[in-house]
């Protein structure tokens, strides 16, 4: 009777009191309110929202109904990123480890691909050996020695949002700002973080392209964030191109080395470093954002970012060897270049079909049961503003057999808008956003 | 895939295709759309609505879902009624003989009580050994012989409804026009029938007690009659009293026998010889709805109707003798006067309250699986405007034991208020609603 009261209250614009939340939640977690009531009331909160104090009273009551990674007693700060995914998107491969090098503890729980964005999970799992799905244990025992841990979300954190999570996929109410924010605070407050570092994309390859949307998103986090007592920041960067050149789990990975060793894509390494300045000074290893963005690109010249994340592989049972030999990676059969058919420039990208492509290829999962191919992907050679001529090689497809990678180059082809000028280009990261409020760094 | 991108669209506010909704409820009904999806789905519908188009289609996917009685080598016109519910509606019991009695063929399929209101099939069910749930076969062939039947809804008929109906119970979902239209509608147009009469009741017990509202669902089942080529006219009747004096169904059985012999309340007779002269001239069998009245007042005067009622009785296993020995129906063993403790005139009448009161007694369900105790309800003697004095007794209270008693006496008063003067009344029929518009019958 429960259920029905605040589905009907929902449904009719009212608010659920924090502790009707904690009662909903965890009768939905024991089994005792059936799924159909709570897609109801799901798709009465996608419609009619929630306020401030609901969208908190959910995220805890998510949050209590699992475990906590208990680090209290680890003396470093721990900090966490979180991106809200695009394509090309292997920032957290280079930051995790490269923050825990500097001294911040980072216990990064992952997610899996899903529609058009990649997983950082599933690129993860492209190196051989690597497990994941690590106990609450061995966790907190990998953060005590190396400072950082990659995991998954297990059935021990947050169950709740776990269920909720793939009804919300089943019954259209993913797209919804106060619960994809309480979903994700919910697994991010039981990582026992002192404070969290926000990558929110803007631009046609985000999961919420309109500006705005993205902004109000993370004006949410940062909501939940305070309520508990934890400082949350966010960049707002670009999604309307694919960031870096690789696309596809393995092709990632090994463009995520590069950047590790003080090369790859200037994107990829910009984006990292603005990002890593923050988390370094909300962990207190550095006292201002300037400082800590030499101190992290010192970090990856010099190699201490590598060694810490072939701490990481070896203690997670990966093969480190992948790091000095990228060829060890899983790598598809058939390899072949795409050429523009016209030339000119390239005017822009559709980045959420080339996510579309990549996925049709095997590089994500159109279902939550579809398997990842870790060899398949792209490697897009040219950026929007880049002249082209009739019949360059503007990528290279990564594909099982010949037909996917034609249908790939053909979908890539479309993708990538060959003009005669450019259109114009996002800036990379545009905002930073805090309690305080907004502040644009570049226009 | 289907169903969640049918979410989508009518979550956005879109529409769903004719073809889509046929799919969606044929999938549902087979059970290979989860209740989860279909609920998410209720709630998108609710909140968005349906369009005209989207109505019909559904109304006729719900039917579709199942068998019809197939009545076209009935040569006389088939035609039924349907009330939106109050408390003391016992309409049905009286008209379906009646006009039955007058060369119109009436295939009855009424529902049970849920809510505050009763039902038909509960009333019915308290006359011993009436069956109520005939196959369709013999439905047919009872309404060959007798030209009427008086049945529920069987799993035959609309199953998709019935399973929609369900859920929507469970998601409160149910008070939508569109979706209570539809629901109505697939089950009447499943019986055959050539035209239909709608009872929608107004004020504070219907079941939509704002006017426009109420008129809002009429016009919307005369317009999905209409796409099916049947006519459609809707009475609006007062329902801001009870109807009649009995609440509870072997009570309301009783009052409905004194009608059926031209005696009982005024208010009874009166709704059910509007309600009859509709029915009469929209199966043909008069040609205007004054000499309809008259016909009709002269069968239940001269007794036509009620040797119809005792043929239906028989024909469907009960104990027809109750017609001339009403004691013969159960009766609850406490039965106690109530009495009112100041003077004053009756003001107004709480009908939900009344009808709460009733369920509570166990005359109707607050659940579906709730057991119906068919002797008890109330006898209420005073009507809004008639004057009381301190200690009379203004109601009959007929319980299971003293303490059941004892509480609803307590609800009555509370629900019929004594004051200096009575509120305004809503005139007994008020409006008239057909293809054609609304006309104010009383003022």
């Amino acid at each position: 009777m429960l259920a029905q009261r605040l589905i009907e209250r929902k449904r009719d614009g009212g608010r659920i009191e924090p502790g009707e939340w904690r009662a909903l939640v965890l009768a939905y977690a024991a089994g005792h309110v059936p799924d159909y009531q709570m897609a109801a009331l799901l798709m009465a909160a996608f419609l009619r929202g929630l306020d401030r104090g609901e969208t908190v009273a959910l995220t805890e009551a998510m949050m209590a109904s699992g475990l906590r990674l208990d680090l209290s007693h680890v003396r470093s700060p721990r900090v966490d990123k979180h991106s809200t995914g695009g394509v090309g998107d292997k920032v957290s491969l280079v930051l995790a480890p490269l923050i825990a090098s500097l001294g911040v503890t980072v216990p990064m729980m992952s997610g899996r691909g899903l529609g058009h964005t990649g997983g950082t999970l599933d690129k993860l799992e492209s190196i051989p050996g690597m497990r994941t799905d690590l106990t609450i244990r061995r966790s907190v025992q990998q953060i005590e020695r190396l400072g950082c841990v990659l995991i998954g979300q297990t059935d021990e954190i947050a169950p709740a949002d776990k269920k909720l999570y793939a009804l919300r996929s089943a019954t259209a109410t993913v797209e919804s700002i106060p619960l994809i924010a309480s979903s994700i605070m919910s697994k991010k407050l039981a990582e026992g973080i002192d404070a969290l570092v926000l990558d929110v994309k803007q631009g046609s390859g985000a999961f919420l392209p309109e500006f705005e949307r993205a902004r109000a998103l993370a004006e949410t986090m940062i909501d939940i964030g305070r309520s508990h007592g934890r400082d949350v920041v966010a960049l707002v960067t670009a999604m309307d191109r694919p960031l870096g050149r690789a696309v596809g789990n393995a092709l990632e990975v090994k463009e995520a080395f590069l950047v590790l060793r003080g090369e790859g894509p200037a994107d990829v390494r910009e984006v990292t470093l603005a990002l890593a300045a923050e988390m370094l000074v909300l962990g207190g290893a550095v006292p201002d954002r300037a400082a800590a963005h030499r101190q992290a690109q010192a970090a990856l010249v010099r190699g201490r970012a590598l060694d810490k994340m072939r701490e990481i592989i070896s203690a997670q049972g990966g093969d480190a060897r992948v790091l000095d030999d990228p060829d060890l990676l899983p790598r598809a059969p058939v390899c072949s270049d795409v050429h523009a058919t016209d030339g000119g420039v390239i005017a822009r990208m559709d980045v959420r079909a080339i996510g579309a492509a990549a996925v049709a290829l095997g590089a994500g999962r159109s279902r939550l049961d579809d398997e990842i191919l870790p060899g398949v992907g792209f490697d897009i050679r040219v950026r929007p503003g880049d002249p082209v001529d009739a019949g360059q090689a503007v990528a290279t497809v990564f594909a099982t057999d010949e037909e996917a990678a034609a249908h790939a180059s053909e979908a890539l082809l479309t993708a990538i808008r060959i003009g005669a000028e450019a259109e114009p280009l996002l800036p990379l990261v545009s905002h930073r956003i805090t309690a305080d409020g907004i502040e644009t760094l570049q226009t």
